[in-house]
C-alpha cells in the first residue's frame, strides 16, 4: 500500500477516493478538502476571523486545527452542557487544546450561567435530550459570535453527520429541512453565517486527522445520545458505504449540487421568508417570539431540582 | 391481539398501521389498500381491461388476484426468462394459478421465441443479468398489453420495492429517475399504461396474503439477482422500519406527496419531453432509434453459446 503523493508506505487507505496516504500526505488531503470545501462553497474569505463551537470530540478539535493551518483566525467556545463527567472530561479535552497551542478559548456553562444542565431540561420539558442541547448551543455559539464581531461560527459537522441528517430528512421527504440544509448559512436576520468546513471528510478520516497530529479528543459518543435515529441513520449509509464506497459523499454532494435548489426553490415559494425578526425581550437575541426559545427554557428550567445522570439512568429502569 | 375490525383472535400485527387482524379482515384490509391506490392515483377505470405481469412469486400472483376480487378484467402474462430451474418452477407456478382458477395466462419465452435466455444476455453483454432481464420484460409486457388491446399492464411492486428503489434513486440524487418514479406510467408514445397497485402493501403482507388465500408461489429470490443493490437497500430501510414502524410508507408517499413534482418540473423545464417516438424497424414497437434496444440484444446474443446458470457458477469461481 503506497502513498498516492510519494509513493512511501501508507497508512490509511480511503476507498472513498480510491487512495491510501502516508501520515504526511494524509494531513495535506485533509487540509486540501477543507480547502476546496471553503472555497467551493464560499464559507470564509481569508481575513474574516473564525469562531469555532468546541465540544472536545475528534471533529471541533480538528477543524479548529484545520482552520489554523490554512491560516484563519479561529478562536474557539465550549459549552459546559452538565451531562456528567462527558461533559467535564470533553470541556477539559477543549481547553488542553488550546492551552497547549496559546489559543483563546470562550467557556460558558448552562449550569453556572444560565441555572439548568441538559438532563434537568429533558426531564422538564419531557422531549429528548438532544433538543434542549441543540437549542441552547445554537443560541449560545450565534450570541458568543455576534457579540465577539466574529464573521462566523463553524461546526465540526462531517460528511457523515451530513449525510445522516440528510437521510432523516429525505425519509420524510421534509422539504423545509431539506431546503435549508446547506455547507453555509448566510448572516441572516440577525443570526452570524454558519459553515460546515468537514463535509468532504468522514468521521474514520477525522480520526485519523487527530491521532496523526496528536490531538487529545473525548472518544466516547455522548450518553444521552445512545439509540437515536441520527445514529441508526449512520449505521445504514455506513452499510451501504461498505458495500460501495463513495456512496455517502455522492448522497450529500449530488444532494447540493442537483436537488437543494430545487427545495429551495418550493420554499421560497410557498412562504414569503421568514423577514426581519423582532428582539427577545430578556437577551436581545433575534426571535419571531416576544421571548427566545431559549430564554423561555431558562424560565422553564429555574428552581428544578437538578437532574444528575445517575438519577436518570435510575428512573429509566 | 385481536382484529382490528372484529375484535376476534387476530392472526397477524401491522405495527406500520398499528394495527392487528383476523385472516378474513386482513384480506379485506389488503383489498382495501389496492382500492385506495387504484383510486387515488387512477390506475384503472371499472370496465378497463388489465395485463398483469406474472412472474411467479408472491407479488405478482396476488396483485392478480386482488385485482380478480376488486371486479378487474385481469389476465396474466408470463415470460420464460431461461434462469435455469428457478424460471422453470416460477412458470409452473403461475400456470397451476390461472389453471385452478379458470384464467387467460399468455406465454413466450426468450430461449422458444427469441432466442436468448438472461444468463446468455448477461454474458454477451457483460452487464448485470438484470439490466437485459428488465430490458426484456418491459419489451414483450409492452408489446403485449398493446397487442391483446389491454388498457393497462399491471406489475407487483409493493412498499418494499418501490422504496428500496427510491432509496437508490435518492443516494445519487437521480433526478431523471426520481422525477419518473411514480405509482402509474401514463400511456405515452405508444407505450401502454403501468400501474403498481401494491404500494401501499409491503413485502411481509404480500407473503401473508398468499398463504391465506392459499396462493402457492416461489419462495426463493432469484439466484441472479442475489447481492445487488436492491437487496441491500431493502435491508438499510428494513432496520429503520424494525425501529420506527411506518417509516417505509412515509418515505414513498411522503416523496409522491411532496417531492415527486419538484423533480418532475425540473425534468420537464430542461427536457421539453420525447415527443412523438419512431417505430423499430424489426418489431414496430415504439422506439428512438431505428432498431429497439430488445431487437437489438436478439441481434448481439443470435448463435451465442447458451450459458446455463451450472456453467455461470463455475466460471464465477
Amino acid at each position: 500500500m503506497k502513498c498516492r503523493t510519494c509513493r512511501g508506505p501508507a497508512i490509511i487507505d480511503l476507498k472513498a477516493h480510491n487512495a491510501n496516504f502516508c501520515a504526511e500526505h494524509f494531513l495535506a488531503f485533509c487540509r486540501e478538502q477543507v480547502a476546496r470545501a471553503i472555497k467551493k462553497h464560499r464559507m470564509l474569505a481569508p481575513d474574516e476571523r473564525v469562531l469555532v463551537a468546541v465540544s472536545g470530540g475528534k471533529d471541533s478539535l480538528a477543524v479548529w486545527d484545520l482552520l489554523l493551518e490554512l491560516g484563519y483566525q479561529a478562536d474557539g467556545f465550549v459549552i459546559g452542557l452538565g451531562i456528567g463527567d462527558y461533559s467535564e472530561t470533553s470541556t477539559q479535552y477543549a481547553r488542553d487544546f488550546a492551552a497547549v497551542r496559546g489559543l483563546t478559548l470562550h467557556e460558558t456553562s448552562l449550569r453556572d450561567d444560565h441555572g439548568f444542565d441538559v438532563p434537568t431540561a429533558a426531564a422538564v420539558t419531557r422531549r429528548v435530550p438532544c433538543s434542549a442541547c441543540g437549542l441552547s448551543k445554537r443560541h449560545l455559539f450565534d450570541r458568543a459570535a455576534l457579540e465577539g464581531g466574529y464573521d462566523a461560527v463553524a461546526t465540526g459537522h462531517n460528511l457523515d453527520d451530513e449525510a445522516a441528517v440528510l437521510f432523516g430528512n429525505a425519509l420524510r421527504w421534509n422539504t423545509e429541512y431539506l431546503a435549508r440544509q446547506r455547507p453555509v448559512l448566510p448572516a441572516r436576520d440577525g443570526f452570524p453565517r454558519k459553515i460546515k468546513p468537514l463535509i468532504r471528510l468522514g468521521e474514520r478520516e477525522m480520526a485519523a486527522y487527530c491521532v496523526i497530529r496528536g490531538i487529545d479528543y473525548i472518544v466516547e459518543e455522548c450518553p444521552m445520545a445512545a439509540g437515536n435515529k441520527h445514529l441508526r441513520y449512520k449505521e445504514a449509509l455506513n452499510a451501504i458505504e461498505a458495500e460501495s464506497p463513495g456512496s455517502k459523499h455522492a448522497f450529500y454532494h449530488e444532494f447540493l449540487a442537483r436537488a437543494a435548489d430545487l427545495f429551495t426553490a418550493d420554499v421560497d415559494g410557498t412562504d414569503a421568508g421568514s423577514g426581519a425578526l423582532g428582539a427577545c425581550q430578556r437577551c436581545g437575541s433575534p426571535s419571531s417570539n416576544e421571548v427566545c426559545a431559549f430564554c423561555l427554557l431558562v424560565e422553564r428550567t429555574a428552581g428544578a431540582v437538578p437532574v444528575t445522570l445517575r438519577e436518570r439512568a435510575g428512573a429509566d429502569r
